[in-house]
Formats: C-alpha cells, structure tokens, sequence
C-alpha cells in the first residue's frame, strides 16, 4: 500500500480495499499462523488440558445508533457471539469497550446497556468484563461499541474458512439483505411501506443443531459486512477453491429486494446479521437443511450453490436464465456504517 | 443517575463519576458476579479441566497519538496485558477492535500497528484477532483501539481486589506521574527542559517475580487512569478495608513532579502505565520488596503504606510532616483522554 494513502471508507466497507488493508498493514505487522487462517475467530489450545478456545473480536459504528427490530447494542453483543458459533465454538465470555461522545444522553446509555443484556441472556453468554472511555463532543459519533468473545470448542469440531471442499453443498439459513437495508431507509428517512427490520439474532444455537446433524460440516461464515457476495469471496480465497452460486435460489427478503430494486442495490452485497452460509459434504446436505428447518432461524433455509475446484478463489454466479458469470468482489463502498 | 443527565468528561476520568455510571448504568444492566467482583479482569473457570482464564477489555483514546516513551499502539497492548497480569494471569493472547477515522494516514496506522507487535513481542503475547471499522471524516478522532486480551492462570494463585486485608503492607514498584505528564505536556505544546517520557511497560514479567517471591500476596492493581489515589480507593472499597498512605515515601518522577508544581496538579492523581501496587501480608514484604528491586521495572520500589481496619473504604493520607487526613476521592476530570 503506498505510504502516501489516507484511510477511506471504502477501507472499512469489508470488500476488495478491507482485505488489502488488513494483508498490507494488520498482517504484515502481527505476522503469525493463527491471523493468516482468516478465520471469524481465532482458535486457540489452552496450556494445560485438551479444551481449545475460540477468541474474536468486532467494533460497531452502525448510524443510527437505534434502528428497526435492533440498536448497537444487541447488534455488537450477537456480532461477536455470531463470530465464536462460526468456529463451532459454544460462546461464554463478552467483554464490552465503549467510547462515549460527551453530551450523550445516559438514557441512551442506558437503553443501549439493557438491550446488551436482554441480548446476551438469549444467547446464553456472560458479559463478564467492559472499559468505558469518553471523548469531547465532536471527536465521535454518540457511541462506539467494541465487543470481545471467548468461546469453547468441543473436541472434534474443526470448522474454518479454509475447509471448503470440492463438492460441498452450499447452505443459506435465511433470506437475505433485511438488516441492511433496515438500516439504511432508517438513515436516509426513507419511509416505503414495508415492515422491514433488521435480521439481527444468536446464531449459536442453529449451528449447535447444524453440526449434531451434519458433524463433518468444513466452514460456517455469517454474512454480515459485505453480504453474501463477500463471505463467499472470503471463503473461496481461504480454501482455494471456486464457489458456484445459483442466484435463482438465493432466498432476499421480500421488503428488501423492493427497497433494492428502487435504490439500485444489489442485495448480494447488503450486510445481514442473522444470515449464515454452511459448507457441507453432499452424503449430509439433507440432514443439514432439515436441521436448519427445524429451527425458528432456518424455516426458509435453502441450499443456494455448490463448491468447484475451479475457478480458485472466485465466485461464479449462475443466473435465473442458466448464464453463468464471475461474480465481482466488493470493490468501493456500498452502505457504509451499516453495522 | 438521573435519567436526563447527559455525558461528560469526568465520566470517563476514571474517578468517582466513572464509578457512578459503572454502578448505575452498566453493572445495573448485567448485574452478575464476576462483574460485581470490580477486579482488573475477570475470572474464569473452563468448561472442562483445572484452568482458569482471566479476561479483559480496555479502550485507548488517547490524545496525541504518538508521544514521548510511546503510542496508542504500545499503550493499548501493554494496558491489556498489564491488567491480566493484575489478576495473578500469564497474558496469552490479543485481539484489537480498530475505529479509523477516514483521512486518517495509511502510514500512521501501519506506525501504529508494527509499534503494537514490537510491544506485543516484548510481552510474549500473540494478537490473534481484530476488527477494522472507518468511520466519516469529523467522527472520531484519528484513531481509536480497544484490545481485549485472555490470559491463563495457573493453578493456586488469587490474587483480587477485594483480598487486601488490615496489616498487609502496601508496595509500589516504580516512580509515580510519568505517563500523564509526558502525554499531557505533548498534547498543550509545553516545551519544559525534561526528558520526560511515558513509562509504559509490560508488567507481567515482573508481577511473576513478584508472585515467586511472595505468594500469598493478596491485590495487585495498575494504577493507571485517575492515578495512585485512585487504585487505593477503589481497592479500599472493593475489599471494605482502609489504607494508609505515607507521603513522603511515595516516589514521583522527579521530571513529572516539576510539571506538576508548575501546574498546579497532584501527582497522586496523574495517570501511571508502568507503575502498579501490591498488597503482601507483613511476613513476605521484605521478600516481595527486594524481588521487585532486583527487576528493571522495580529498581525504585518502594513501601508506601499499609492496610487498616478503618475507616473501610476510604484512603488515609500521612504528609510528610506526620499529619494524617483523608485523601479524596478523584472528582472531575484531571487529564481527559490520557490513555
């Protein structure tokens, strides 16, 4: 990265200049194995007994700060236990940093706290540890929330981004695009007439039924910033593979795909935050999806595409009519400040 | 705290409105015992085995990012790491939350990132997770860090505030005020003739000398934001003890003493990063005093004081003269943003 650049917010938007900037300045300093699995969490052996843990972190800058059917706060609590169920992990532990514009209301603090604890008790997880920082007004944006998760890791589970296998059934628990565009008509003071909110939700006990029913399951990923589109990227660089995509199958909010379709959006691309995609071996793709049904988050769960050897590391999109084309990594911005 | 009660700096000074809004609002909202425990980190048994995990957050807002002795970065690494060991812990691992304001320097943020891995390195521990997020031009303030870290504790160490007790004698390893003054006389453009740095430092290697030699020490605590005196009251409250404080064998770095005359402030109450104070029963303080002095990062430590049984929960300060009064409380906001 030229030394001369200056941080856009197309470097925090999860796509294309997200990656560069995580390889060229995170990765180059922090070099070590466990950063370069690019994984949701880091996975991790204890010193002493056979437990592993898993160990992830996610800020939150969403605007606005409350937004339809969620805030910052629930959304930062099931971020981070979302990051911990990707690995397989039961998720225990939250540690909450805040950093406080002064001049913020303590009512809304307030509010914010009490939603992060309704939020983590339907989790199942403690948050057990926080720091509270305030800066002068002007310096933020309200409230900034950073949320750090430990969770644990049976024996046996070994699910990362770089186990996408050639022939692995490619599963959807839910439609897609409804948080981001929840947020955005919120943002912009769009008023359409939809009942649209935000999908936020726990994943943790849907990926505890998915792996009972389907143990050799190689990769879980929420598609949260970035959208679908952008996981599958990820998860295609990670294990070398291509990723075969048939949008026809592709389940999108009905609201949102209306919200899309007028602004121009493509919902592949809208941050979601309780979506999921699962990679799993053709001999359990059933038992998979019929787990995933039987859960009040997976009623709409579909298998959406499939995993080729080839093309490495890209994404081919199979349209409605049979055409089959590259579909493009995230490039510059599409919502920013969406989660 | 009433509900239309806004912000303000003090409540991020680390003082008593910080404890107000920590009571009121968060330990409020997620009320559960470790959080109650008011520990540097919190305490964790694993699902399975004989471990236990210490686990912490701290956010880093510091102003100016770079100054004498340090940076956000090593600030932000050190400050995790320091609190784990606090709590008896060997830091392990790391992951950072980044808030990037936009136009913030790529070149900055990689000084930042490469001065978290030396620091990290210097520590022995790992940062094996983050998170980037960008934020508009005029929302933030550069850049923000909170860094949340796991460490282990070995089995027999406990080490916690709320152990210290009447009769245990108060040790402190380093000169006090250092950091607050480097980073406050850089911030106001103060050209004092000193070499007055940050003295930020990873104390996990010392604490276990510290713990070899003296191993039923009962509280260790860094005193960083809100300074000397702050640690002592939150300690005097957390284990219903008083503490005695003796003036005149409290060491000040003399550099940051003269910054202090010349302003007006009270070094008891200027932030530390490399200093913190241990509670050792009478027997092992001879033995805890020399392993501190016999460590680079205790060469000037010092008895500063002892536990009573009263007045519980307040701090006794005895000048120089022998008079004895109580030592406030921190009130408003000494230094905002000095870590």
């Amino acid at each position: 990265m030229v030394r001369q650049e200056h941080i856009t917010l197309a470097h925090g938007a999860g796509g294309q200049m997200t990656a560069r900037l995580i390889r060229e300045v995170f990765a180059a300093a922090f070099h070590n194995e466990t950063l370069a699995r690019l994984n949701d969490a880091a996975l991790l052996p204890l010193p002493q007994g056979e437990g592993r843990l898993a160990f992830s972190t996610d800020g939150h800058v969403v605007q606005p700060l409350f937004f339809p059917g969620g805030d910052i706060g629930e959304l930062a609590v099931f971020g981070t236990v979302n990051d911990l169920a990707m690995m397989g992990a039961r998720p225990l532990w939250l540690a909450a940093s805040f950093i406080i514009e002064a001049g913020f209301p303590v009512a809304d603090l307030q509010r914010v706290a009490e939603s992060m604890a309704r939020a983590a008790a339907r989790a199942g997880v403690q948050l057990v540890a926080g720091d509270t920082k305030v800066v002068e007004k002007g310096k933020a944006d309200g409230l900034y929330i950073s949320v750090a998760g430990v969770g644990w890791v049976p024996a046996g589970v070994a699910v990362e981004a770089g186990r996408a296998h050639p022939g692995d059934v490619v599963l959807v628990n839910a439609p897609i695009a409804a948080h981001g565009m929840a947020v955005m008509l919120q943002r912009e003071g769009l008023q359409l007439e939809s009942d649209l909110e935000s999908d936020a939700a726990p994943l943790n006990e849907i990926v505890m039924a998915l792996l009972d029913a389907a143990p050799r399951t190689h990769t879980l990923r929420d598609a949260t910033r970035g959208g679908l589109a952008t996981v599958l990227h990820e998860i295609a660089r990670a294990a070398g593979v291509g990723i075969l995509l048939r949008e026809a199958e592709v389940p999108v909010h009905p609201a949102a795909a209306d919200a899309c379709a007028l602004l121009g959006l493509d919902p592949l691309y809208v941050a979601n935050e309780g979506v999921f995609v699962a990679f799993v071996p053709p001999d359990e793709a059933g038992d998979a999806l019929a787990a995933l049904r039987a859960h009040p988050l997976g009623r709409q769960a579909r298998a959406v595409g499939e995993v080729l050897a080839e093309p490495v590391g890209q994404v081919v999109l199979e349209t409605p009519l049979g055409a089959r084309r590259l579909l493009p990594p995230l490039g510059g911005n599409l919502l920013p400040r969406i989660c």
